[in-house]
């Protein structure tokens, strides 16, 4: 199917599940929306936190049709919703148009299906993929650098590969700036304070093989947790794997490491 | 004295020491430079990490001439130098002509005396100025995302102010963006794994006062601390404390809130 059929099949409510592996040359965002009072904190955690918060776009005041996807609607061109009340989940759905405000600032923030794809293709095997699995997300001790009412801790992706690998995936992940770029951390889960790598916090576990090491990303997770967490009276976000397909292909966004 | 005045006088080795408190309505920078095959790394370790790293400018290769302070010489225009080899302090200048390189890029990274001249023209006190003395630094356990070759921890630099200014003073240099913006902690010095607030890497011990807590920002040492610590074989940085004035006014920097 292309990118103009999911969407469609997606708008129709006919698919309503992860998004992970559609469309896989075109870049896929996360979606955090909260009214206007709080954009300017938004706003400010991506720009002061890029890696676990890489800012693809913000849109206007009351916008639901992005740059980066012209034609789309982003109140039902993503599967599925949530809506979060004073930082408690109140509602799942598939279409937020009843939702909406005037006053709502929607961001969309880079998503590590970027890299994946490229990963894919210089030839290193995505352990979560060949199980049919969600990638693992893990909760760190890493603090971000707040931003107004918002702070919190760095959510990060975990892949794992055989040590040898690990120089040539930074290498390939490096150029991918708004989809996290390189990895954060390789080696021992403790640095970043995460106590068993067998449970994740949020995704699934996919146990190392011998002779691999965990290699973590910043998650595009990060910045929902932290509306959540900060308790904002209001935010729409997507289901986590249920994510935004852009218009952009990734070239677009790789930049050459010079 | 101008800008132009001081400059004039660094230029001709008369004014070798601090630059605190000199031409206060310019910004002022730190100086890393690397030799080109180590460019790319620092640029993404301050694209990556912009609270610490905040990048002014990047010079092209063998440049010396800044755009931010037109007519001026990155190589004489600076009180004093360090020449760091392989990581080992290896000498201390006033000119770096003689060791000037045409594969040397240079890159200045924004420093706190930004947002002090802020908060001054904003009423509040800066202890270590009433003082006399060097704003205190502290290493943390904060890890950067890593860049290539590069990785460390996060330095920061300590101002105390009464508990009920910390929203104000928050306020006033979020706008900097570029000067590290607003602070990265407040309270608590254990949570960013300093153990004795009097006891500083860097700089001088400011004693809090009654009623005062320590307020964290990010500090432009972390860039020359993490080139050292990762022991590239060349980096001249500027002597801390002696940092380049640029032709910058403040505001031209200073964002709105939104």
């Amino acid at each position: 199917m292309t990118r103009d059929e999911i969407i469609q099949q997606i708008r129709a409510g006919k698919m309503t599940g992860t998004t992970s592996g559609l469309a896989p040359e075109y870049v896929q965002a996360n979606l955090v929306v909260v009214p206007a009072a709080y954009a300017a904190d938004v706003r400010g955690l991506c720009q002061r936190n890029p890696v676990p918060c890489p800012l693809v776009e913000e849109l206007p005041t009351g916008a639901v049709e992005p740059r980066c996807a012209p034609g789309s609607d982003l109140r039902t061109d993503l599967p599925a919703y949530r809506l979060w009340i004073d930082g408690t989940l109140s509602e799942r759905r598939h279409d937020v148009r009843a939702l909406w405000r005037d006053d709502l600032v929607a961001f969309l923030i880079g998503c590590s299906f970027t890299f994946e794809h490229a990963l894919v293709d210089a030839g290193y095997r995505l352990r979560h993929q060949e199980l049919g699995r969600t990638v693992p997300m893990f909760r760190t001790n890493v603090p971000l650098a707040p931003s107004g009412r918002l702070h919190g801790r760095m959510v990060v992706s975990m892949r794992s590969f055989p040590a040898a690998d690990v120089e040539g995936v930074r290498t390939v992940t490096r150029a991918y700036a708004e989809g996290h770029g390189e990895p954060v951390h390789w080696g021992d889960p403790a640095q970043l304070g995460i106590a068993d790598i067998n449970h994740p916090d949020e995704g699934d576990p996919i146990p190392l093989e011998a002779g691999e090491v965990p290699v973590f990303w910043g998650c595009g997770v990060t910045p929902q947790l932290v509306t959540i967490e900060s308790k904002l009276p209001f935010v729409i976000t997507h289901e986590p794997g249920s994510m935004f397909i852009t218009a952009l292909r990734h070239e677009a966004l790789a930049t050459t490491g010079s």
